[in-house]
């Protein structure tokens, strides 16, 4: 339930309105200020909405339990415009902003080599954030399930040699604050869209989530798993259409790129896609990230792997560092089409791309 | 079953290949020549394929019920490049060609005016052939069910007066004469594309065919729905992706853009993009249309409606023509992005578009 | 739009109304009487709804077209008992009474001899009608595609020669007229469900009609399918639940039992289950078969060939005669545990079952 | 990677196998006896596969990482029979037994009172085990998320008074601890079929554990989720089908019915159904528990509330005491049409249900 306050309400009423609630045994959650401030009382049963209305200081009430307040853009003719939404900065870049952010790296660190390779690879090409997951969600028990917190550091250090940020995965509420020290930006996987206790977790960090769209959720449900982490304290998070499943086996998933415009119309926050896992097929790969540039995404997230033969997981989505260089030129000539451009790197005068 | 003749094949041999073919009860197709020669064997039980083996100029035998040979692209080293493929003619452009083909009009031909009003729309903001429905498949029998013949005179007459050749679909076999007379192309909607029946009728006429994935439909059911005209006779057939079936009902249907570049990989044939029904909303049409160049498409089909309020069907997902005129600026410039560029109209002088 | 008499309107005013809506150049599909007369007027505009109100006669007027109002169980408190719904009778049993009637053969007639062994041996195992296909809508166009007319006699002689109605697939209106002299039950299958030309030529004939689910039809699209063969003046269909297409093919399609109540719900019409295209596994039909009894079904449809491995189409499937046997047996445990039976053939004594 | 054993292999060699492994830095999990004796090697790389064949005491090698070899049926001629597989005994009933399992009672503990009054009423009607939510997972965050420890509590006070064993969900690792204190099961709800951390938390216990199907999870998926549970520790699982997400929603998920026969195909572990979340919808509740009993289900887990219409959450999937009375009546009608029974409750006389 959310009680919307009046612009004149005063910090008395608001305490009063406060009390009413937690003495009813529920949470008050303030939000915002001004014309916009209101409360948000998660589980209120229905006969709360007469209690909160007849409070000084109320100007009405939203029952629906399904909103998503935080997240949403507001109504005011706001028409999903780049330039208007949240930007999420993270190492040297910002999603939101009009240049295009690509992340790119491994699926999984697998050594201290072959990720040092990755990150040269990738920011040589014109990447600004390094990918690479540490704690591997993998759907067997006996698959590869990630080096852990060696692979963070590995990672970091990888990062931090080339200038780039690092974006790595976290898969349960126990390791979000051992990731949030090695890591710039927290991703919660399409598994884990749901996993409740994993969006309050890492609401509750000040690092920037990456969240995932899970492989069955609607839009809706990716909004309101977005509104967990944002009504935990965390605003800084960036949404991403990775595929979903569909009756259609011959990719892995289905690449919905229709979300994109649409989660651009419901949300204020940055809208990515990663159209590795997106289809699953290195050849498709390119293409189905030059479609989500031009349907309007913020950035991209792409496996790329120096030998995508020997990966550990998802070699054959990934792809190598000399096609995620073409593909680069090219995002660039379609990002200009649209009006916009890919993102430029802040980067320490010495390792500068060259490309750029 | 397929049986792939020797390259020195003569005529007596591949007669004596028909004779033991028919003499078995089964219908011998013969296709192609030269290197490329074979016989389809339609409905061949396994045994056949000791039979034809032991025949003189029958170098191997495909067994296989589930092959679409004819529309496939062949093994040598070819990757999908647009310059390679099936080129389809209709009205002064052709499908698969480096320009990028748009087909544009209201979803039902509902009178005169109203089709005359939308293909000079269309027709000047660039669009290169007119579409509209005179026998409209409806999930209701109490819906609209077009205009009949007296469409299809009434597209044909709108098509003439500005130049455009027309596109219209067909829904039974009955009706299929009746339709190619009246317009440059057929086409075989997403409800029907696996009526074989009608796929067989449309391919024994001389029409080219604009061929819709079912909505359920698998990329291989859609190639073999085309192996069905092809194999009737007609070459000439144009794939069009137009959004599938899935569990998320925020959008229509969910546009599956990386079945462009897949079907670009396993088939000759022009493959061609429809992001109305593709998402069903005016708003992320143009986005979803932008998407689909990007990735590749040879074309687009798009409903354009001089009023999508009053529209008898599809209003929500039609754009005004002045949406359509902006997208067609701005396709332009992500066609040249990806390296091509919208068709050349061939038109007479006088009714050139002045746009382009 | 739907025009609703009111109980007194006359012939005078009937006509009046007709001619009102012939005038706008619609047609006027009269139906009922008493109570329940009314107009149906396919494809009228908003505003006919204002012309309509304004007749004397006319009690009100439904203009939603996704009504099934023809197939639709009335509101009065209906409760979806099978006794109170449509009975459709098909060579001497009865969908929609009490006993449940089952319909097995193989999915193709092969030849002579083994279409009179399949029918013989469901015969004897209790089935109530044969099934065979003779025109086949098969995904290739080098599939076996059915032997045709042929085929049309020699499964009318095998279920003359056992007492057994037979049912079997049109594939197109051309068919049509030759099907039904040979056929007691016209298929429409899964495919066709949208096949819209093919609906109204199956309800112009007064052959009773077997209207398969399509693999990606909504509940709603299943009825409104109905709708149009009844409307079309057929009034004798049975629905068939077969399975629809999900994410998980583990099974050929993914059965949904639930649309069994809830089309019994929904509709007056009687309700079966096809459990061989249900999941496509021989050895998941019994458990399959029996939850489709268990949950309401007025019959089943079953594929059973005398020797699957040998089957032209769809013999992994396909149950042996024993093993159907045995199902009979189970099927009656079931149909009895929820107080039904199995339905007692009305047979000549000479070939009446031994079983029963 | 799983290394399979000779039957003669002692245990120096098997010191020798788990030392090679260890000095790869991958962990040897050492499973059975006999010969079945395996050792499984988690994420060892292909290579691995050539180290272990060469060492003495290892039979052969299975690299593949997505078998699930330990929740697996044996090959050897093992057919599905209910008798063959794991017992799960849970509170004085036993999961895997001929005699069915109904676990019974509401969505979410609401308090004191509601959660007594549901286990006297599903106790009464012939329930084995007491459901009931304490920490809900809510697509929302402003959803009423369940009373925490408290609701604990509450259940099994209402358990314990009923003499029945109570089944809850854990939604994180954290919780599990606690969640195992006070429930005789803990419930792996569908959000969470893949947040392996909390299988793995899970399988770390000694509590019985009920697995939920994902929505979009395939039957190998599914499998490969029990294996992490077993393969952690505790072999007594129970699988659960519980609907999956299809592009129809005219039910709230679609009851995948052959899931039943196909789980119990390939695996040893019990499998029941929840009709509650498999439909969503009240009226069609016992048409699919029904259908699932006569599919050859072990179980069956049904949501009853003495009152949906107040219910905090799944009030319109949740049966009334009287419903579900009449239910257990019809369950135990079909139960023995195929040959199996209703469980009987080992209760202290005091308690003991009198329908029974």
């Amino acid at each position: 339930m959310i009680a919307h306050l009046s612009p004149s309400c005063g910090l008395r009423e608001k305490a009063a309105i406060i009390g009413a609630i937690e003495a009813a045994g529920l949470h008050a959650h303030v939000e915002g200020s001004g014309t916009c401030a209101r409360i948000l009382v998660p589980g209120a049963r229905p006969a709360m909405k007469r209690v909160l209305l007849a409070l000084s200081g109320v100007e009405r009430v939203e029952a629906s339990d399904s909103s998503y307040a935080l997240v949403a853009r507001s109504a005011e003719g706001d028409s999903g415009d780049a330039r208007t939404g949240t930007r999420v900065r993270v190492g040297g870049v910002t999603f939101g902003d009009p240049g295009i952010v690509i992340c790119a790296g491994p699926c999984a660190v697998e050594g201290e080599e072959s990720i040092g390779e990755a990150a040269r690879a990738v920011r040589e090409s014109g990447a600004h954030l390094l990918r690479g997951g540490a704690f591997k969600p993998r759907t067997s028990p006996y698959s590869f399930q990630g080096l852990g917190e060696q692979g963070l550091r590995l990672l970091a250090e990888a990062g931090r040699r080339e200038g780039l940020g690092v974006v790595t995965e976290v898969i349960s509420p126990e390791v979000v604050g051992t990731v949030a020290r090695h890591a710039d930006m927290l991703q919660v996987g399409a598994r884990n869209m749901q996993n409740f206790a994993l969006l309050k977790a890492v609401g509750e960090t000040d690092r920037p989530v990456l969240l995932k769209r899970g492989m069955m959720a609607t839009i809706e449900e990716l909004l309101l798993a977005a509104e967990y982490v944002v009504s935990a304290g965390n605003p800084s998070v960036v949404l991403c259409e990775r595929g979903i499943r569909s009756f259609d086996r011959a990719t892995r998933n289905t690449f919905d790129v229709s979300a994109i415009p649409l989660l651009k119309r419901e949300t204020h926050l940055p809208v990515i896609a990663d159209p590795s896992h997106g289809c699953g097929r290195r050849d498709l790969v390119p293409s189905v990230a030059l479609a989500a540039v031009a349907a309007g995404a913020d950035g991209l997230l792409l496996e790329v792997h120096p030998d995508p033969a020997r990966a550990l997981s998802d070699g054959p989505q990934s792809l190598r560092p000399d096609d995620f260089a073409r593909l680069v030129q090219r995002l660039d000539a379609v990002a200009h089409a649209v009006g916009r451009e890919l993102a430029q790197p802040n980067l320490p005068q010495a390792v500068r791309p060259s490309l750029r």
